[in-house]
């Protein structure tokens, strides 16, 4: 189902130097699956995060926020199959024992161990099933397992999320390595579902934090499938450092911008592969709003327009029924928007037509047009606010019979 | 589909003394079928009206709102087939021309017509068949027309909604007849799609008008089936006053708490019949949030249970997935909640239980209670924030294929 996206090739993932990664079969929630990854971080690795703004956040969201300030992290552990979310001071203390016991077997503080969990949402989590596999996942360690640590995150993912890219710093080579997982309750508020990306890259701790945040901005954060915030979105950053270029701390120099928009276009394509495969997903649509009068509201149109149910059912049908499109504009909540200067265009990567204009249909729109358009998986939606310069990109799926058929059977 | 709704009984639908309503078949969209509606009114009736907040109101609402202050209203025009929304200026002039052609054939002010119109947005109004079938309705006029005008007005509705109650004021009965329709496209903002209310009461006009924006706020204001604010929602009281009570005009006599609770009753039986119609509906759920900072913030967490699509997913398969809520709940956009205070009940009409307390599951949950609560048609979600006093109820249906297949399919 999944919309032009492949399981990435293994060959195409690079290891990072300085991270290890090993999984195992701890039947978290079914047996004879991968659930559970461990990833080793070299000393002296300096990791970045952001995590969901949900109040009803997850246990192991909880304890990141608390180890994550205290500086060197060692080891990260996922588990799928169970979320440890509306799990209350039992689902707290499964976290801690997850790191205590994660901490001895590497023999590193259990505040240098930050935890994720992934699945259900208000069901005890099976601590011994867990606690049991850490063994096997370390056993498991290499620097070549971003294939299998892909695999080993999904939940209702029908295929895993991973991407590298290489730049070169001050002549020596940086590779960008990272992974995602997500495909339903996706309308990430600081991240994404779970999102890991490393490199080896010397940088400054401050700046790191800075490039988490704007990679994020304007990647987890502007995707969603279903408009569920979830209550265990973690967007994870590591920067190892072996790479031996001279540390970038500065965050205007050249180096600084290149590293960053490195780490954001790896965000953007692993955020991107999220809605790709969006439960039940047939379209991929991107939601561009320009000529705000600032980039929340351009926002606000985008995630009405990527959550209405009527548009996304008639995107679902390829029905260029364009009248949902202006309403969803139209209630966006931007009290004094002009809906007579405002214009809206529909497009596919081979053509773009203007649709809507002057409050109204666009004098030179087909029906036959917006039908030939609409018939593609990829698909824009681009909005003329006309009111300033600002604008935003929002990327979603379509509703189709698929996500309902999943979200209605998810746990039988 | 539609959940404990039936067709109204015709006998039960009481004439309301100064009212009169007459339908035709104009082929607006389709040939064949009833799709435009006149409602002719006494001299001397008053009138109020609430209307979508939607920026990208349609034609008749804008319409509407220049007519409504120039009073002595006495006659609403009403088709079907087609929403008049986004159609620009030349929107407004076959707004304009259908309340100019019912004036003449009434020998009225084109000012004294109200105009509304549901259906297709973003398509022109055949304005040639609709003036053509307008000396067809009014030639239909007649007092006990309440049940053919219910049909007339529906789109996506399986089932015509409409409703009487009878009071006694000052030794006069008093009859109060409404109708609604509506089934997709639903969060309404000030009003529903489209919901009249008759009574022959006399009343103060600015009592009235209280009365109306006071039913509104906890009926059709208070519902939701896919989030999606419509371009053309409306709703309208009418008071003949030919019922020969002496006239209502103060807000805290027992007179004007009678006929506003009657008013309130019968808009809230009216958009609770478009929400057990609601598009695919399998499941009627009320969302009671109590025990809140506010009334604002109730609704806000009400609404984000009601729209999430994982939660209305999980009722479709009478699956308690409660984790759900407790997620919806969390990005209610409350940012100070103690999840570890608040209290989740799940319950139909025979049996509630305790679901969520202390930031997790309740100690005495049983899960086969939920799966047997869940069972029924009719649930209700409870939820106290344990933050004060306020309260507030939404009304809200399940997401079911049906919904999809219908959003998929309604233009073809």
């Amino acid at each position: 189902m999944a919309v032009n996206l492949k399981t990435p090739n293994p060959a195409d993932l690079l290891p990072v130097p300085g991270v290890r990664l090993g999984v195992a079969q701890a039947g978290i929630r079914k047996a004879g699956r991968y659930d559970l990854t461990v990833i080793e971080l070299a000393p002296g690795s300096r990791v970045a995060g952001v995590f969901t703004q949900n109040r009803f956040c997850a246990a192991p969201v909880a304890v990141c926020r608390e180890h994550l300030p205290h500086g060197s992290i060692r080891a990260l552990v996922i588990n799928t199959g169970n979320a440890n979310a509306g799990t209350g001071g039992q689902g707290l203390d499964d976290s801690r024992a997850t790191c205590g016991a994660l901490a001895e077997i590497l023999a590193i503080d259990a505040r240098q161990v930050l935890p994720f969990s992934t699945g259900v949402i208000h069901e005890p989590l099976p601590i011994g099933r867990l606690l049991a596999g850490l063994p096997h996942a370390v056993a498991d360690l290499r620097a070549d397992s971003w294939f299998s640590a892909a695999h080993a995150i999904m939940t209702t993912d029908t295929l895993a999320k991973a991407v590298s890219e290489q730049i070169v710093i001050g002549g020596k080579t940086i590779t960008v390595t990272g992974m995602s997982k997500g495909a339903g309750m996706i309308r990430p508020n600081m991240a994404t579902m779970l999102g890991f990306i490393a490199c080896d890259a010397a940088v400054g701790q401050t700046l790191l934090e800075t490039m988490t945040l704007e990679a994020a901005d304007v990647s987890f954060n502007s995707i969603t499938v279903d408009g569920d915030t979830s209550t265990n979105d973690s967007f994870v950053t590591i920067a190892t450092g072996q790479a031996g270029n001279t540390e970038i701390i500065d965050a205007a120099s050249d180096e600084a911008r290149l590293l960053a928009r490195t780490l954001t276009s790896v965000a953007i394509r692993l955020a991107q592969s999220i809605v790709r495969d969006g439960e039940g997903a047939t379209k991929f649509m991107s939601i561009e709003i320009e000529g705000g009068a600032n980039r929340e509201e351009c926002r606000r149109v985008a995630y009405a327009i990527a959550h209405s149910p009527l548009v996304k059912t008639a995107f679902f049908a390829s029905d260029p029924n364009l009248g949902r499109i202006l309403a969803a504009i139209g209630y966006a909540g931007i009290d004094d928007l002009n809906v007579e200067r405002l214009r809206v265009w529909l497009g596919n990567p081979e053509e773009e037509t203007l649709v809507a204009e002057h409050g109204g249909r666009a004098a030179g729109y087909a029906e036959e047009t917006g039908a030939r358009i609409m018939k593609q998986a990829e698909l824009t939606v681009r909005v003329d606010l006309a009111r300033g310069q600002a604008k935003a990109t929002v990327w979603t799926c379509d509703l189709s019979y698929g996500y309902v058929k999943i979200n209605a059977d998810y746990r039988s």
